[in-house]
């Protein structure tokens, strides 16, 4: 299993930083973020060092992500969260700041003034078809 | 199949209403957001009409994701895109506003001014305790 002696998830996969956890498997480990959004707000990690989403194998992905519903559902029933984001950020750009991958669940309560920041756009003519030949082939669509 | 009639997404899966699509499977589309909050802005849905992450299995989480990396891949390779949010929105108090599970993909560059509110707090004393309780409680813990 790949491991970076340098990072702090790593460093919480191998017990050598505590945590607050709640949950684990063969393939993760979720636990409280020290930082939390919102009271409750839980991180899941491989435990496996990897960066981002796309340095996953699509196997490797599934596994990881088998889960998650088990880890919202507890969110619902146990905190007073009406609902949750699932955030996972890839790269610096996106607000990552532990380089080794990892889902937020934030609960989600009515007037807490969290959420992701939404300005939506529109394509101009021929831009979406652009990106659809463009994206569509390198997925082979 | 599920399939909700008056449900925007399952049209779309089912045809009745078009697309810019960019990839699909055996469980999922992926296609442009019509109101994207970046060029190339992605939305992936299953073909299943389900509305939030707590209402899939385990295996269907699994399968879902399971092309989530080959996504993320494509945005990096295609667009100008450092790197990438994956967002997944469950409830009205989260932001969910197509009562049809889906995941935004959005692609990150420098100073776009997109992102999660991000303002952390921090737990007073005993209350991650309890939430490790309850949580690792309910998630057999």
């Amino acid at each position: 299993m790949s491991r970076d002696p340098d990072c702090i998830f790593c460093r919480i996969v191998s017990g050598e930083i505590p945590c607050h956890k709640v949950y684990e498997n063969e393939h993760g480990l979720a636990f409280l973020d020290v930082g939390p959004l919102a009271d409750g707000h839980l991180l899941w990690i491989p435990r496996e060092h990897v960066v981002a989403l796309d340095d996953l194998t699509e196997s490797q992905a599934a596994d990881l992500c088998r889960p998650l519903p088990r880890l919202g559902r507890a969110m619902r029933d146990v905190l007073p969260a009406e609902g949750y984001n699932v955030l996972q950020n890839n790269g610096r750009v996106a607000g990552q700041e532990v380089m080794h991958l990892h889902f937020h669940l934030i609960p989600r309560t009515q007037g807490d003034g969290l959420g992701y920041r939404w300005h939506p756009g529109r394509y101009g003519p021929g831009r979406a078809e652009a990106l659809v030949a463009a994206l569509g082939g390198a997925l082979g669509g």
